[in-house]
């Protein structure tokens, strides 16, 4: 393999130089960093990426901390990360916390000892220490860490109302929200959408609090259909709420659309490939995970960063579980 | 934050003796070492991984290299692998190859640049040359790498024998293999054990090729169901394919189980909670990579590894698309 010194003496300059043109620091002359560069690619020369490391405190690493890749909402999300990061020469590490605070701080540990030039941050725990006083840039993704990080999310509020305008419009008489664990940013969001909506409207409405899993949504959509039998609409948290509320309706022979609305939230594969088909309020799940590498490495970058907070529109997909207008 | 220095000033010893200490080379007195590792800890030293890496030529990073995170059958088996790794003081550096060789060997420069410690990889490109003369080691998941090259994965030939037996046994008379692609092993090995159950049955069956796409496999139902209308059972290549099935019949007014009974592979999660709930041949897809990651840390360690191919068992489990037995 080529060394830097086989790239000196091909360019006919010194080691020093040779170093100036691949950090782009200091003065090079236009001609010798041409001779380098054709040096460079004629002894397909690759430089020692730990020792870069080691002298400029940058691996081209960047840390994603999300809290469980097995849950449907991440794969994506991790993918346009990676997509993004490779496109500009960075490799992603992947940390699954299970908003376990110490399994963050070891990854913290493990990502600053290796020199992460940076980190893309998915917790539950806001205002949480082991981020705020890093000196490595930091991205929040999905929900809000700190006001001095910058944030990508999703309309989170904007959503919830416009899926229960949506079940009012289709005339739902009496509707239930069955939502996400309290204090969790974004189920709080939702629900604060959906009881504007309702009662701007004055529509009677119910809420009873979940977690995001379907066995436990089950339990939860059969104790209210128990209570309320009545309910003709459900906005479901996310979308494997929507998949449980869908599942109790058709095992008691309550026909989906005709006798009971549902609409998710999210837009995970799952929503598009269930039968029937699940309306649902789509985050751009994919353009969040870029946009936020995109702002991660403006800031690894030193680029001016504008705005703080990113909040990217939600979309209403159409599909077999609410009923379509004549 | 403490450096070498500071640790071998309290101790009252040597830099040279702390390093021997922490890597764990030459001899040091149980006394010293006691000192040192006291040192240690009150100054809650970190051994700087970046400087040690380029000494030791050894990052603590492993890499995981996948077609693509979003295919759900993948996320579980990252989960293994970096659930494991981190219990052994490993990172996992996710890498999404697409398939694409020029991707791979990409990635593979960017992990041995930094001194990746091994790799574990998934592809579908068997005796791939970017493998065969890697300097750190390698353990093939999921699918065969090259016969130098331990590998884990699970019996898909006896899954598919055990798929078929089952339809046979519940009475099927005319049965299909909807397939995953050719030349991809999984698939061809699932594949040769349905023919195989089939023939020793003497009941007639068909098959037909499809990707492990839902949409894509759609059509291939429909094509199939048009064709042979009388087909009763129907083995599909993964879970994907099951899925696909069992919307195409349900749409058809077909009902399933009784007129017609589906088995899938793989059960991932969309399996279970797919309503009706999805009989399938499951994979071991936790243990399948916690076994290629210890594997590949008893490899990276030296330490002896008898087997050189790992074949899991599968097991086949009854939900809601095959009948039940009285």
């Amino acid at each position: 393999m080529a060394t830097i010194r086989d790239v000196a003496k091909r360019a006919g300059v010194s080691v020093a130089t040779v170093s100036r043109v691949l950090n782009e620091t200091g003065y090079v002359h236009a001609d010798t960093k041409a001779a380098v560069k054709k040096a460079i690619e004629e002894l397909n020369y690759k430089p020692n990426y730990v020792a870069r490391s080691l002298y400029q405190k940058s691996s081209r690493l960047i840390g994603l901390i999300l809290p469980d890749i097995t849950n449907p909402f991440f794969p994506e999300l991790a993918r346009a990360v990676e997509d993004v990061a490779h496109q500009y020469g960075y490799t992603v590490v992947l940390c699954n916390s299970d908003g376990d605070l110490e399994k963050e701080k070891h990854y913290l540990d493990v990502l600053t000892q290796n020199h992460a030039d940076g980190l893309i941050v998915t917790t539950n725990r806001q205002n949480n220490l082991n981020y705020i006083n890093l000196n490595i840039p930091v991205v929040a993704l999905d929900r809000p860490l700190h006001e001095s990080i910058p944030e990508v999310c999703a309309d989170h509020y904007g959503g919830g109302k416009m899926a229960t305008e949506y079940l009012i419009r289709r005339g739902c008489n009496f509707i239930a929200h069955v939502r996400g664990p309290g204090q969790l940013s974004p189920a709080d969001e939702r629900c604060r959408g959906f009881v504007n909506a309702a009662e701007k409207a004055g529509v009677p409405f119910y809420i009873v609090e979940s977690q995001f899993d379907i066995t436990i949504s089950e339990q939860k959509v059969s104790e209210l259909l128990d209570t309320y039998p009545r309910i003709d609409g459900i906005f479901a948290g996310n979308d494997l709420i929507a998949v449980a509320a869908v599942k109790v309706a058709l095992k008691r022979g309550i026909s989906i659309p005709e006798e009971l609305q549902v609409i998710g939230f999210d837009g995970i594969p799952l929503s598009a490939c269930f039968y029937p088909s699940i309306t649902t309020i789509v985050q751009p799940i994919y353009e969040m995970g870029q946009c936020a590498t995109k702002l991660l490495i403006q800031l690894i970058t030193n680029q001016g960063v504008t705005a703080k907070k990113h909040c990217l529109p939600v979309k209403l997909v159409e599909r077999e579980t609410t009923k379509r207008m004549g």
